[in-house]
């Protein structure tokens, strides 16, 4: 039987282990904790790791938050009218490194149930700055994987919800290499529950195994004022989707979320430029052709 | 008699002026222009001032569109579903001073119509990374004199209007110290539409009386590395306005716009850093106070 208590748990002790595996990738910087409480019930532990040897700017954010289920969301849940509660619980991530060879990622995991509606959603995936083709099937490689010991629809379905979800629409390009996302995966008549949980559970234990490497590999690899140029044009597209877009940053800003907690995964240096179009054939320009068309890497 | 015409070369020969006068205060950088044309109907010309002595990013944008008008615009406008066109004309200005005491300022003036529909839109607001009451207090009351040459009703209900507007809901600050707002001028009663164009005109006049002082008097001061880092965090939350809030930039992505006219108006270097607190009482500290209520300047 599903726990939530468990579910709590099981996010808060893979915060910890998600932290204590990227501090000691960095070797310098430390996580600092910020605890925070919701009026209306539950609360949240939110880590951030700032100017590190490898990353520059990253958070790591757990909460569990219930109490009197608000309007909107029993809209979205298709609740009538009763006094019912909810109960919300997960981790969300993005990590932007220093280096502009080492990719940003994001990954979020998470529960929420109200009244008979249980749901599991979440995701990762990958924006690198610049797009390697052997780093990108690596990533995509180890989250089929995963997804296939539970289930052989999981990849194939939401590799393509993640190429649709992380789509910068003004731009005409993806905001990177996608990877999976999935929302309101409850019990249908062949999966249960219990095994939606032991998949999002699979996935958050995934993410050191598929970032470190991508980390290590590239962050010994040497840079030009060029590419780090390159990295800060980049991190604007990953703003502009940020703000404009994506759905758990809308929803907590407009909820009266705790903002600094919403908005840690904004960039930390970030530049616009007016125009900027990279060399024909150059690795900028080819990063630009793969985003304006996501690709099948496995 | 309005003439829309008139109006087209009114805003043209504007942007015009602006741009020299701000070549001349910038004393190095120039504008270069995109000409871009709408597939529908009209076009634009982009202006864009880059790595300047004082103006590190500046955008000044005419544009005069029209065609058949679209139903979004027509609903706005309360036009049945008659085959009405629709044209729209007008400048829009953002400027990111290299210098952290240069306050960056924002200036729109706009016409449209549709069917019997005529409207003049715009305004004028500053946004000082620090707040000096002086100086804001000039801003106020050179806008002020406009106004009330015009109508007595306009500042008083125009500087609500800014105030209203240009509030950053999740942070609970105004983007800067605002100025004048107003949209769907029409002709009413006591106040023609030919009126209504020439208070507009002046708004748009008085733009380089407005800013040049403010921009004289404060690129001469020296600063500190610390303001710079401020000025790059404030111009933080101007991206988070205009991305989140911003009703131009969401029409302008929504419909298709020239993506990189519309975001002209992001800073050039932005930075966002966790939970950053300015000391208590500091200059800082004091800006973000005064955001946090708006004050009667004059």
């Amino acid at each position: 039987m599903l726990n939530k208590s468990k579910i709590e748990v099981f996010f808060r002790n893979l915060q910890d282990k998600i932290c204590t595996g990227l501090e000691e990738e960095d070797g310098k910087a430390k996580f600092i904790e910020d605890l925070w409480v919701r009026e209306e019930g539950g609360g949240g532990r939110t880590r951030v790791i700032q100017n590190g040897n490898v990353f520059e700017k990253g958070g790591v954010n757990f909460s569990a938050v219930y109490g009197p289920c608000p309007d909107f969301l029993k809209k979205e849940a298709g609740i009538g009218d009763s006094n019912v509660e909810f109960f919300a619980t997960g981790i969300s991530i993005v990590i932007h490194p220093l280096h502009p060879f080492v990719p940003i990622i994001h990954m979020n995991v998470r529960y929420f149930e109200a009244g008979n509606v249980k749901w599991f959603g979440g995701g990762i995936d990958l924006t690198p700055h610049y797009i390697e083709a052997v780093d990108t099937r690596f990533f995509h490689t180890e989250l089929k994987k995963i997804c296939d010991l539970h289930n052989a629809t999981y990849y194939p379905e939401f590799k393509k919800w993640a190429d649709e979800y992380f789509y910068i629409k003004h731009r005409g390009e993806t905001r990177g290499v996608g990877g999976i996302f999935f929302d309101r995966l409850s019990a249908t008549s062949e999966i249960s529950i219990e095994k939606r949980y032991e998949f999002v559970k699979a996935v958050g234990e995934t993410f050191l195994a598929v970032y470190l490497p991508l980390v290590k590999k590239n962050r010994i690899r040497s840079f030009t004022p060029e590419n780090r140029h390159w990295q800060l044009l980049r991190r604007g597209r990953y703003a502009e989707f940020n703000l404009v877009y994506d759905r758990g940053t809308k929803f907590g800003l407009q909820t009266d979320g705790r903002v600094e907690s919403i908005l840690m995964s904004l960039p930390p240096i970030t530049h616009w430029e007016y125009n900027f179009i990279p060399l024909a054939g150059s690795p900028e320009a080819k990063t630009i052709e793969v985003l304006k068309s996501p690709v099948t890497w496995v």
